[in-house]
């Protein structure tokens, strides 16, 4: 077991009616200004906007708002959002949405505390942010596990290039969770959620590491648990059992529990970023759907046993000891069925892709053959091309 | 699933050689002058009270000394701590020790902090912290929780009283735990941890509540991982990955997240305060083990199908549908057969309990008879008394 350490100061607020709390929460984190920092017309059609400013107006606290981040948030918004919190004095800075609108605000936070550096340069892992502003968020999809995790993802639209980076900076200092102010995610992005929040996980439990069964029973549980709770939201949006436990998992997924003292790398989201870098319209969910099984197809010689583990107790397969190849083959052949049962893509080719940008991709994830990824098999340029080939 | 507020603010120091970084992490805080708070010679005698030592010397941190606390923590020791703390100025609470050291010393920390309330009556519930001293600790033994937990239990040394309080103020700031600390600890020890450990999940597990197949999960695996891992633990007392699978699940067993979603009580808990409360060389882990399957076979007909599911998930039992009494009572026996292997009592005679003495302790434990312990069978002071002539 490696050491680590364990670092989840968030606090959550769990439940049916959470988010009328947020004007005697935020009282008591001492915010005077606040950034109301949402989305689409979806949070205000949907009055949560109005309820918020309402909850906000009663304890007397002053805001401003800043709607239109969009999926894949761009750092055009976040250097939006810096000037307007510089402009108006905010010390607090709220998100209302899902994963692109807490990343923004996490952005927008450390950019007004570290008026010094350039945003972009946390991005490039140029630099890092010493101070944030505090930062509180109204959840509204179960997928990208933002609101407690210590990681951004900001994507230059010029460039396109998607960068994540992780820093203590990043933790939000509390999230509010209403499992109901999901019904109203369509079912195509409730399936790009559960494949993200199972990714998180499943990310973590295949990097290396060693002697960390606690660690392992955990991931397995939420990976387990996710699954279950996406196919019961496509089953009934308005299950509320289904809705809670998909976005609890949401939020251990990438809160560091699940990678206990193994190494830390997403090497699938390193594929992904790349694709919806180059294709704005692809979701993060779906495009890791379309990548992971043409992975794990690619690197599970390397560490067969750590695959079966994965077969039995996540898929509840018997081993077929003389030939363990074939379980970890049906495994992730259960995982791609799995995929298809939720209505999300098993190759590139269904997310629009096209075969002559896969050099490309592959030449950007490899940050022009300069990086090679980590894990079981070190994935150079040449590897992670021969995946998206896979993949397509 | 209820309503939850998830707060887990203590940062986790985990592995190898963490407790060297003590000196810069008190700096980091900001901590000016320390009470090192620990209990008998062994922390002494090990070296790992003068490396704190000099860690605090070579960062200029000023720091007094007071060892002593013994299992069942005495109030009378905490009212040393708190007048030591105010005559020296003490500004930070450093526990070097198990839980009875921390639980010591986090309510040193709350009686410095509101001068004007009487300790005892945080552990009486008349009254409530509202502020607290910063502190931290050194872990050496995998067991009580506390390093994580919201818990604080003492005893009243005059009256036999062992009584518990939850309260934010009683998180620690952070938790240091290095496995290694913990490879001196004895056999039996090590034992009433793994059950100490292992109840705090499953009291949460057996309270009443739904839908929460998330937290389900979870909490199975820590009931199974500290149950292998105290088993390991004994085969061979320096086996890291046993040694810090069990510390890393103590404090997972403790800080809330088994319990998500679901009501919390810790029925067992109650009866077994009880027990150490009036015989204090009863180790808590050993009364736990000596009560939890009279308990559990006193209520499992109230909700089968809540144990059904333990047999099935934790004791990998086929669910016998024509009687699943039969199918409880087998896991309820392993259960008992797990304790015994490990070398725990699996009823109160063999720790010196007298007969004579069951009224009292259900007089007790039903706080004169005014108390009907919740769950899924209310339990009163006969129900109580019965539960332990069971035990017996």
């Amino acid at each position: 077991m490696e050491n680590f350490i364990y670092d989840t100061p968030t606090r959550v607020y769990f439940g049916i009616d959470q988010e009328k709390k947020i004007g005697e929460i935020l009282k008591e984190y001492g915010a005077k200004k606040v950034l109301i920092h949402y989305g689409g017309g979806s949070a205000v059609r949907s009055g949560l906007i109005g309820l918020v400013e309402e909850k906000l107006k009663e304890q007397g606290i002053a805001y401003v708002l800043l709607g239109g981040v969009q999926a894949n948030p761009e750092i055009k918004m976040v250097r939006r959002g810096i000037a307007l919190c510089q402009q108006e004095g905010v010390d607090f800075v709220l998100a209302v949405g899902g994963g692109s609108v807490l990343d923004s605000a996490k952005d927008i936070a450390n950019g007004v505390a570290n008026p010094e550096i350039d945003v972009w340069d946390f991005s490039m892992g140029k630099a890092q942010p010493k101070k944030t502003l505090p930062k509180g968020c109204i959840l509204t999809l179960a997928a990208a596990g933002s609101e407690m995790s210590n990681s951004c993802v900001i994507t230059d639209e010029e460039t396109g290039s998607k960068r994540g980076y992780g820093s203590p900076m990043n933790r939000m200092n509390f999230a509010i969770e209403n499992p109901e102010l999901t019904y109203t995610v369509d079912a195509y992005q409730t399936a790009c959620g559960a494949v993200d929040i199972a990714m998180h996980t499943m990310e973590r439990y295949f990097c290396p590491g060693e002697d960390t069964y606690l660690t392992d029973a955990l991931a397995e549980s939420v990976i387990k648990s996710v699954m279950k709770a996406g196919t019961d939201c496509l089953k009934n949006p308005k299950d509320y059992a289904a809705r809670a436990n998909m976005m609890w998992a949401s939020s251990l997924a990438h809160n560091g529990l699940t990678q206990c003292g193994r190494q830390f790398q997403l090497v699938v989201h390193q594929f992904e970023h790349e694709v919806s870098g180059m294709y704005p319209k692809v979701a993060h969910g779906a495009g890791l759907a379309a990548l992971w099984c043409s992975w794990a197809r690619y690197v599970f010689q390397a560490n067969v046993p750590r695959f079966l583990q994965w077969s039995k107790n996540v898929w509840n397969l018997d081993i077929d000891f003389e030939h363990p190849e074939k379980t970890v083959q049906k495994a992730i052949d259960l995982q791609e069925d799995y995929y298809r049962s939720i209505g999300m893509p098993t190759s590139l080719s269904e997310l629009g892709v096209k075969e002559e940008d896969l050099e490309t991709l592959a030449y950007r994830c490899s940050r022009e053959k300069t990086r090679t990824l980590i894990g079981y098999k070190p994935l150079a340029y040449e590897d992670i091309l021969e995946i998206y080939h896979m993949a397509l």
